[in-house]
């Protein structure tokens, strides 16, 4: 297989100001693209250690993409350093030369000495134009590498991808041959823990071949890839097709969808796909699964509203909560997250009502009641129910769990397998 | 100075699955107690490759901060691949082998055998605990590096940092002599844009020597780190805080907090000392708001309620919206906004009713009204304002603003300002 590394330029990352985004948006498409990436490296504006670490990366690497450090000040070495390790003279674009003339004079700013270096190009290698910016990337093929500089912003490093690297790097990958190419797919699935998913899975896990298959725990959620090799990318996408077959087998519903697509657009989409309102009224979440909900573009069209009832008053005043019920059960209860239920349905009209009471903590517990214990009821015409679980972790960590239980409740409820879960 | 390396295990980032926000984080945390970041690696559950980039580090850095691979799969192999490296052999750790077994027990899971290897640690390391989860960290001293192992899920990889990592660090640091430190503050800028910051800060900026100060654009706020180099952390101490009176001279009230203060702790920190109590309406925001209210620990002490209404029959029936209103002015609208933030207080009884109400997107703009529009109301005994603001960006970059432009107006009429914001 064809190897890639990605060595990010940038001091600002090194402090932790910025998050290396580019990296991960590059990964992602050289992995469309067939080739695995193996290292990630990120290094300061710093001639010495970019020497190193390239010099490196030459060693282990097929296609190295080098991103940032691309701008007119001396900060600004990648191309230089470049050109000093691999003993390629810099030589000047006459074009994009005259194209930063323009730019700037169409601007009415000066050009300063240090922007002709933009115009530099290490000799053998091919400028790739960026229209976004002054910053031009460049491609080169040397020895056995594959060396493609990109600039450090993310919307010019993109652009300058997408338009130039793509259609270079496709061309390279056609001819291949031998080394094949690199595919993966996300499964995601709610309402089963790590452990118990490996448990479900021990067969493949224990079998690794070609697709490999590895599960990753998010949060109140985990995540399975299945990644594939192959000659082609047709072939690859078969053979995770077909074991995203095998998979579903075992693991059935709790696989709610695939890559990208994140639980709340789930149930808005069955929310849709059934011509069901609803209304949620929430305790301890305060918000967050209406905040989840409304996240899904065209939300109004299924939510009618839902209320955060924090206090016995509002949970009276807003759910028709009765008191009698929250004195003689308490707040967090089975009786009190039916009837908040019933109260969101009855102040809305929804077809659907839910409710989450529980204890988010960090105080507030008791030993009857500890944090984490959180009631979800759902109500709809002639069926309720209510479930009690038992969360744990921080405050906002609860919020998101119970949040997502929820969500998983409204997804099983409407494809017709409450009694399942 | 100290130099720090971070090393992120998982295949996952390197195929672009998630972006490395755990050595951004780190990298941030290792600044503040005075040590520079000088190189990020990324590399995959894979052994060789571990080994190649774990014996680079060793040479290159002084600190070296490992995270991920601590799980209980055959995939997780950091543990095991330090403790070849180093010739350390691993050895259990009784206390969390029995805290394994609660933790499974406790939630009626049956612990499977792979879970005993996360009891294991190299010989002569620190146990660092985990509160979150079943990974425990390590904390090592070896030659001249100290390597610190922490696991891979963000939240447990902060929450090990934060308390146990943290402490062990600045007793090292404490003596860290000749090679000085390094350290950083955050000052957090709401109400004022990028520019506007740096047009203010011009005498700042154009004479940088130390401390540094460098600006950094968040969503919707702005970020000035002042950076000081120094022989002892009291001297830097210093010479960040002259620093910062400086600035504070210059931005003002713009100055909601430091380092990682958030505004919806600032606004429940104002709540709490004037003694007041809230209720929010919300519409195009989605509950974002009382979500992000409802993440400061102990805010059922004064957020009433919040009311997330959607249709304009939830506006009529939770917040007593007048129909008229609705149809004379548009659910957008001042007097919509205005009414909101009156019922929102009626129907709970607080001091403080603050309203939001506008077009999230993407769809629902008209030429008059488009996408972004939105009215933040406020209302209390004897004073209501409302204001309107043209918000940009996608749907959640919207609902994310809206919400801080409501929290910073929170913050500015408690302190007495909203005539200046």
């Amino acid at each position: 297989l064809l190897k890639g590394e990605i060595i990010t330029v940038g001091t600002e990352i090194l402090m932790g100001q910025i998050t290396n985004t580019n990296a991960a948006y590059i990964s992602n498409e050289l992995l469309k693209l067939g080739v695995g990436v193996y290292y990630h490296s990120v290094v300061g504006d710093n001639h010495k250690r970019l020497m190193e670490v390239l010099s490196c990366s030459l060693d282990r690497a097929d296609i190295i993409v080098l991103t940032g450090g691309l701008g007119p000040t001396g900060d600004d070495i990648t191309r230089e350093t470049v050109a000093e390790l691999l003993q390629l003279p810099l030589q000047k674009d006459q074009d994009w030369e005259s194209r930063l003339e323009k730019f700037f004079s169409q601007r009415n700013r000066p050009m300063v000495e240090s922007n002709r270096k933009q115009a530099l190009v290490p000799r053998g290698g091919k400028l790739l134009p960026n229209e976004k910016g002054t910053a031009p990337g460049v491609y080169l093929e040397y020895k056995n590498n594959t060396v493609v500089l990109l600039p450090g912003p993310p919307e010019e490093m993109k652009h300058v991808f997408k338009k130039q690297v793509c259609p270079l790097l496709k061309d390279k990958l056609e001819f291949a041959g031998e080394k094949g190419v690199l595919l993966s797919r996300s499964l995601r699935i709610v309402g089963l823990g790590e452990s118990a998913i490996e448990d479900k899975l021990q067969p493949w896990l224990n079998n690794q071949d070609n697709p490999t298959i590895a599960p990753l725990a998010k949060r109140a959620e985990v995540h399975l890839r299945i990644t594939a090799r192959s000659k082609t990318k047709d072939e690859a996408i078969k053979l995770i097709d077909d074991k995203e077959k095998e998979i579903s087998g075992a693991l059935g519903d709790y696989i709610y969808g695939r890559d990208e697509e994140e639980l709340e657009h789930v149930v808005a989409r069955l929310l849709w796909e059934k011509e069901k309102t609803l209304a949620v009224g929430e305790s301890c979440s305060g918000g967050l699964l209406c905040h989840r909900l409304t996240n899904v573009p065209g939300s109004s069209g299924f939510l009618l509203a839902g209320m955060v009832t924090y206090s016995n008053e509002a949970k009276m005043n807003l759910l028709e909560v009765k008191k009698d019920t929250l004195l003689d059960k308490g707040a967090v209860s089975e009786a009190v997250a039916l009837q908040m239920a019933q109260g969101s349905r009855r102040r809305t009209g929804a077809d659907i009502g839910i409710s989450i009471t529980g204890i988010a903590g960090p105080s507030g517990g008791t030993p009857d009641k500890p944090v984490g214990l959180t009631y979800l009821a759902l109500d709809t015409q002639g069926f309720s129910f209510c479930r009690k679980y038992q969360m744990w972790g921080e405050r906002e960590d609860i919020k998101i769990r119970v949040s997502q239980v929820a969500l998983n409740l409204l997804r099983l409820h409407l494809l017709g397998l409450i009694e399942q879960c």
